[in-house]
């Protein structure tokens, strides 16, 4: 059916994206020293892509390349890259290159790039920029970290309700300084609060002179500009919204909040809740060795202590143990069992709280529901433990107090894996940050108390 | 400033988000059996937030609110709700109602709701949908779970290369079955093969006259109709999209994915690997108890195994353990560091993996970076470790041991953490499942082999 003889579309149409192929390539011109033949490599990809080429870079090359790039250097870049990685990258640049590129970003990208360096090389860097923008991004800056006001562009599209659309269109078309991409327009009253929104799909379908309250405006989502950036992410992802007004504390409309910058805050506050869970603070893939040991020791540190705790517990039964010293290799299996059932409790329960599952209104219910789980999920332990012991070691007594062990820790362990991230949240902290250290730390104490008290009251 | 007796934007604009004060409220009209107040309340809530509530209600208020929902249901709540509630609430609409919700969705929407349902009912309710909608629908099912066919949309808007703003916009205002909201226009070639896309703000811009080639078209970023979702929410996050198009294996336009399902996507994404880290299957906070007992007590019992098998390396040490008691208490303490130093460098892995991140260029630099790591770590904790025997206990042969069996734990089960995941992803599987067990299984026994077998040669 295809007659190869209709036009075909230019190939570069279609945009060149990083390939695991193209990295090596672009390592081997770099180690070859042929700096042209890698920028010729890299400059066509995404800036995106270019911030991953330079993050997984070793840094004789990541050095070698940015000299390459440093005339032509794509200053979204700096948007894309991890922390660390771009400190350093500004560092290379240098503050007159560095100040110039981020006087090139729209406001929000500014304070993005800005925002994680310390106050002198911020300070430095701001004073590089050009009047009009450095106020705009020390404004940006004023906003409490993680808070709309630090996510939302000044560059907008407003509206006065008493327009047509070919008012509209005209009005569009005239001016200049709009920003690159907008997918809505806001409908503000003479007070400049808004009042309504319009999707660009609907001014384009719209005959020119119908006026703009003649169309249905979409139901507003007003972002108060000291917002939680995850209660943003949480709002976008649940109202489908493409972008979003954000006022002050009188409703006026400050700036407006887009899609692509919230699908980075959905990513990122998933990503801190993983991190978090797993004991690691922050992102530090790409962060020298010193420095991310700097941040998961103390981590590391705090659960010496818990399992010190544990430790005592099992000091106070040394005589039982012994007698019988086949208790000290099942006692890590209970508390191993307790510990990875209230983990799973703990995991559901922190993610719902996340997804605001979980309320007042419900609450008891979930808790209601783990302690069900938990009891099915012990009685199935249960028996296997009794089978496993009997197998084992042949012993009857032993295999009870086993299995009694076992299901005693789950049920103990799920209920805190519940319990422990409900209350933190209810008083305003994160239950993602310390709930696995305690699980996993009463896991261990009751376990080995519960295991060897029964061992030590019914087997001696 | 502002004078009160200004034209105020009327109340209704803004909308009405869903509270913990307003779920209480509902709840109390309906336990009251006030079914019509509890309607009055829900039908100014966005789909997703009456969603939400129905999640939340306890099952009893849940069919009394659907009782009086169901002449003004609104179809979009089915694509919000819970794997297993929707299951429910579509049964409680019985086939003929819920077949008319699903005619009214998108197609990728219908194709939602749905794809998790048991093959009986899915045929059943497939049967009711009227018949350009059923074969569209049964058209996305049979693409592969979790792909790019699955996700798009079937209603685009695509213009041929040679138009004009002037025409797109006429035909845009002469057409009447578009998509409800879309963001860029793809340009096709005669042969339907996308060759650009413009933002609609671009073409609002554009004067009547230009010709659509005239304008900077964006680059592409096609989307294979079998790519997985995974790799599609990569994408858009990755080069900032707010829709791309979908191709056949021949390069033709098929549909298009907007960034609304994208934005879950990236979430569920997320979610599936916390979920899988912490050892749960599949989200499952609304399940009733024996579902989520069925899926999450495989977890334990491959647990039971694995601390089985610790178990046993402890056995072989009856001996030394009868000889020096606290070495039972004590060893606990050695792998539970291990454990937790493996997964800090599992969980950064993963993650980085699934950003990404870790390719064959730059693998063995960050293995080589978490040994070191680990390495830092260990020297740390070897000497708090040290303290904390000699604090405790007073003896400095048991100490040094204790601190050597730490050390040497953190080392191994680091390493483990990093090239478990990336040798699961490199043939094909996926590293979040079953890393963890892995890691602290290999913490668990190499753990107490390493400090009981260091026991029984240098102190007894």
């Amino acid at each position: 059916m295809t007659s190869p003889d209709l036009q075909e579309a230019p190939a570069e149409q279609h945009a060149v994206e990083l390939s695991e192929e193209l990295i090596t390539e672009i390592a081997e011109a770099l180690d070859q020293g042929q700096i042209e033949r890698a920028v010729g490599l890299v400059s066509p990809l995404h800036a995106a892509d270019q911030a991953d080429l330079l993050e997984q870079l070793p840094s004789d090359q990541r050095v070698a390349l940015l000299s390459g790039l440093r005339l032509t250097f794509d200053p979204e870049i700096l948007t894309h890259l991890a922390e660390t990685v771009r400190a350093e990258i500004l560092d290379l640049l240098g503050p007159k290159n560095a100040g110039e590129a981020i006087a090139q970003l729209e406001t929000d990208d500014a304070i993005e790039v800005l925002q994680d360096l310390d106050p002198g090389e911020q300070m430095a860097l701001l004073a590089t920029l050009p009047m009009p923008e450095r106020a705009a991004v020390e404004q940006g800056l004023a906003y409490p970290e993680d808070s709309a006001g630090r996510l939302m562009q000044r560059e907008l599209v407003a509206i006065p309700e008493f327009w047509t659309v070919g008012q509209t269109i005209d009005f569009l078309r005239a001016k200049p300084d709009l920003p690159d991409d907008f997918y809505d327009l806001f409908i503000v009253n003479p007070r400049f609060e808004p009042v309504g929104s319009i999707p660009l799909s609907k001014v384009l379908r719209s005959k020119r002179g119908v006026s703009l309250t003649e169309l249905k405006l979409k139901e507003l989502h007003l972002i108060p500009v000291d917002m939680d950036q995850e209660e943003v992410g949480f709002r976008f992802r649940q109202y489908g919204l493409v972008s979003a007004p954000v006022v002050d504390a009188r409703g006026r409309l400050l700036g407006v909040i887009t899609v692509d910058d919230v699908v980075h805050v959905i990513h990122e506050e998933a990503e801190e809740d993983i991190l978090k869970l797993g004991g690691v603070p922050e992102p530090d893939i790409f962060a020298p060795p010193m420095r991310t040991s700097l941040h998961r020791a103390p981590w590391l540190l705090v659960n010496l202590g818990t399992a010190t705790l544990a430790a005592l517990v099992i000091a106070q039964f040394e005589s039982t143990i012994q007698e019988i010293v086949i208790l000290a290799a099942l006692m890590p299996v209970v508390v191993s069992l307790g510990g990875n059932a209230g983990i799973q409790a703990l995991t559901v329960t922190v993610r719902a709280l996340a997804m605001k599952q979980i309320t007042k209104a419900n609450a008891l219910r979930i808790l209601g529901k783990e302690l069900a789980v938990a009891g099915l999920n012990g009685i199935v332990l249960l028996l296997a433990a009794i089978l496993l012991v009997l197998g084992w070691l042949g012993q009857l007594d032993l295999a009870v107090v086993f299995g009694a062990g076992v299901i005693m820790t789950i049920l103990v362990a799920s209920l805190v894996g519940v319990a422990v991230p409900i209350v933190l949240d209810r008083i305003g902290l994160d239950p993602a940050v310390a709930s696995s250290v305690f699980v996993t730390t009463i896991a261990d104490v009751f376990g080995f108390f519960a295991f060897l008290g029964l061992a030590a009251w019914y087997l001696l």
